[in-house]
């Protein structure tokens, strides 16, 4: 069966966790690894995304999961036996969000000798993963059609921080009130400069165009 | 134009949040005030649900809300203007919960002689509010179809701590594959006492079931 490492994470200890961020970007940098923090509310289809987008980017780049969550491991199961790929499963035991530190100790249990690409699967949530960087190249969040088109709205620092916003369950947009032009405008009023590329998991629609941005982010990073 | 007071709410200095729940409580039994702590993730409908429900019960007793959000106050404008009836909204200031102290900031800013229900809205996230006590009488929260039958295996805490649980948008369960007896069973797995009660706030379908509870639970707290 599909067993996955389960790592519980300890509380850090270090005060300064921006500069402990910019300390594992430069490693990460110096090894030729990118790692991209994902981000969303609880079930928004991070793990459906991530299995469509792996399932697309493997042959070409090296890539490892980390599965943030703050109990079971159904995610990394379900990552490692529908991709193949390589996944830990890091239990917050209860914290709400993941800094450097709590990233570092999750890497530690990723052969990076063997990665291009980290993806770590943050915790569901939209207010407190936005606060800490976690040393990521880039943050990325997932925004479900069921959960409406305000949430830029309601949920500014998220939408600040993140480099790019996939919008999630489009083949559903006929049975909920989303506006995709106002959802735009909200995203880009918190962050002009963000990509925002819609998708469904589901079905696969518009995951290539995902797998391109990634790809070149990638291959970008390690010149 | 429905104007809401917004209200800025500061960071508790209180030690003992158990404490002084416990106190809050007290304080509200005295006063024949029932208070309601609704939790969800962002987009499942909270204040749709609100609306569809105080509509229900405004004619029968006296209705307050509160409306907690990091930022906006779109919330509480949309509850005045769409029920009539007094609304403020709660600026946690980028602070993911709400504690007993926070709480009862907020309610010095709603006239508690002509309450006898007030619902708090909390903060969409399953993580955080559900590790503090409001004060509240009773917990609640909403579960949408889109976000997954899984949820209570995933954020145990929350479904632990609460009394009632709304399985909201059962209007797309088509669309979804969401097995609602697993997600009774998945509920009762963390809080064996839970209510479970489907709706669709959109169409009002469920919701007078949802009422029913809510005037049984306000009568019971007021004897």
């Amino acid at each position: 069966m599909d067993e996955v490492k389960v790592i519980e994470i300890k509380k850090s200890i270090f005060a300064d966790n921006e500069q402990d961020a910019n300390n594992l970007r430069k490693e990460l940098k110096a090894r030729g690894v990118y790692l991209l923090n994902l981000m969303s509310s609880p079930g928004s289809g991070k793990t459906t995304t991530l299995i469509q987008l792996i399932n697309r980017i493997k042959g070409k780049i090296r890539v490892a999961v980390m599965e943030a969550d703050i109990d079971s491991d159904v995610d990394a199961v379900k990552i490692k036996s529908a991709t193949g790929i390589p996944s830990v499963q890091l239990h917050t035991g209860g914290m709400c969000h993941l800094d450097a530190e709590m990233t570092r100790q999750g890497l530690d249990n990723v052969n990076l000798e063997g990665a291009d690409l980290v993806i770590l699967e943050n915790v569901g949530n939209l207010v407190c993963p936005a606060e800490f960087d976690t040393g990521a190249v880039r943050n990325a969040m997932i925004l479900s059609v069921p959960e409406g088109h305000d949430k830029p709205l309601k949920y500014p620092l998220m939408f600040s921080v993140c480099d790019l916003v996939v919008i999630n369950k489009t083949d559903v947009l006929p049975y909920f009130d989303f506006d995709i032009d106002k959802c735009r405008e909200y995203v880009h009023m918190r962050n002009p400069k963000a990509t925002i590329i819609p998708i469904c998991a589901k079905t696969g629609e518009g995951v290539d165009a995902l797998a391109d941005w990634l790809l070149a982010e990638v291959k970008n990073w390690k010149q």
